[in-house]
């Protein structure tokens, strides 16, 4: 296995070279909507996907890479060293606001999580850390999360989820102190690192997860199913993220509705 | 009637007072709920309100002043020079998340908009304007908005309605680009000021509006309450603000739910 100094620099370079690149030229020439109308995507999604992909080929040839936008591998399986890369993630807040967007590599070994970085480019700040080396913000050390509980903390729960299952995620809102809906996985994150939100819940591919989990559980964020299973991390699913009460609590919520 | 280069200095003024002493110390001692568990006021709260409305009865003795915590001089009408002050909006998220929070002076003249400005303290950001002399931020000139239909912009509808009424606004929310909910009016007020929203929705207090839809007015961005009437600045009502067609294409679709 490569060493995570390595694998650290590494990602931390290419991050540097993206965030350069989405500040001196935050813009776009095209958009496609995927899925969805609301699901889009950018030239400049692509263009970054192609060049954070180009990097670690060149640096990691060993590694898989799962990509949102289809450039990396497409690994059947989790062995070895894996690359979980989202260019942009917030696409719809880089196209319409400008910011609240972040660009996200995770890197797991066999299954496991290893590494993550998140940079969120509007802000100029770079988290990043993983289990065993702690969890950072432009160098500065974050320390280990207090563990309120839910009447106490600020949640996110997906829009989509929010609008589906309105009875059970309205009594979970209703017990927390407020609902909070920003449109970029990454930038949740970036809140839950910092203890300003302790609770997210959505449907998440496993880009949206891979760096922010690696990063959060150096500082007592932990994740799994909404049925509590363990993540897959090659599919998409209901995931709940959190520290342990506030998730715990969260549960007990929505399971009684 | 005072002119408004005088308001505008002396408002500005007292803002940049507020801006330094929360940036210089962000803290609070204290915090009490008001109307429900999340309603919150700080001590910090009830010192820069009365430091504000103390600033204001010295250089405008003759106006009357409607505030949030209640140390102003509760009119019971608008007629000659009126000051709204909020001066923490958002305190859940000053409380909880250190950013996100706003303090906002609206200036009415007989009941008309003449003057607004709001701060975003932890960007340290400006905003301010009025009818007569248009919109800015940071001293930099805010242009005319566009007119984007529904389709194509974010908007925010308050936690409140979305619970209490979810198949009007499911649908109003499902017709746009996507939700986005941050926890305080000053704040959504600067990302409509800016075009990254364009719609907005909710129960609004006097001072919740007051500042931005001053501002905003002179660049395309109206409101009324969800029944199209219009406002009244003396109490709390529910209330659509945004540019022409996102509102016009709104209210079509929430009237028809």
């Amino acid at each position: 296995m490569t060493d995570i100094i390595t694998i650290q620099n590494n990602v931390l370079t290419i991050l540097e070279k993206v965030k350069m690149q989405l500040r001196t030229n935050p813009h776009f020439d095209s958009v496609k909507t995927k899925s969805n109308q609301n699901d889009l995507v950018t030239n400049r999604d692509i263009q970054i996907e192609k060049e954070i992909v180009a990097y670690l080929n060149e640096k990691f040839p060993n590694a898989k890479i799962i990509s949102e936008e289809g450039f990396g591998n497409h690994p059947l399986d989790l062995s070895g060293l894996v690359f979980f890369v989202d260019p942009i993630d917030g696409t719809m807040n880089f196209v319409k606001s400008h910011d609240q967007f972040a660009s996200m590599i995770g890197v797991y070994n066999n299954g496991q999580p290893l590494f993550g970085a998140i940079l969120d480019v509007i802000q100029d700040q770079i988290y990043y850390g993983g289990p065993s080396i702690g969890a950072f913000v432009n160098n500065q050390k974050i320390p280990i999360l207090a563990d309120p509980p839910l009447n106490e903390v600020l949640i996110t729960v997906s829009n989509h989820l929010l609008q589906s299952e309105m009875p059970k995620y309205q009594k979970l809102v209703a017990k927390s102190s407020g609902l909070r809906i920003l449109g970029s996985a990454g930038i949740v994150f970036t809140r839950l690192l910092l203890g300003k939100e302790y609770l997210y819940i959505g449907k998440f591919k496993p880009w949206d997860l891979a760096a922010g989990l690696a990063i959060g559980q150096a500082i007592g964020i932990n994740a799994t199913t909404i049925d509590e299973k363990p993540i897959n991390m090659i599919k998409s699913q209901l995931v709940i993220v959190g520290t342990r009460c506030a998730t715990q609590q969260a549960l007990d919520v929505i399971s009684r509705v």
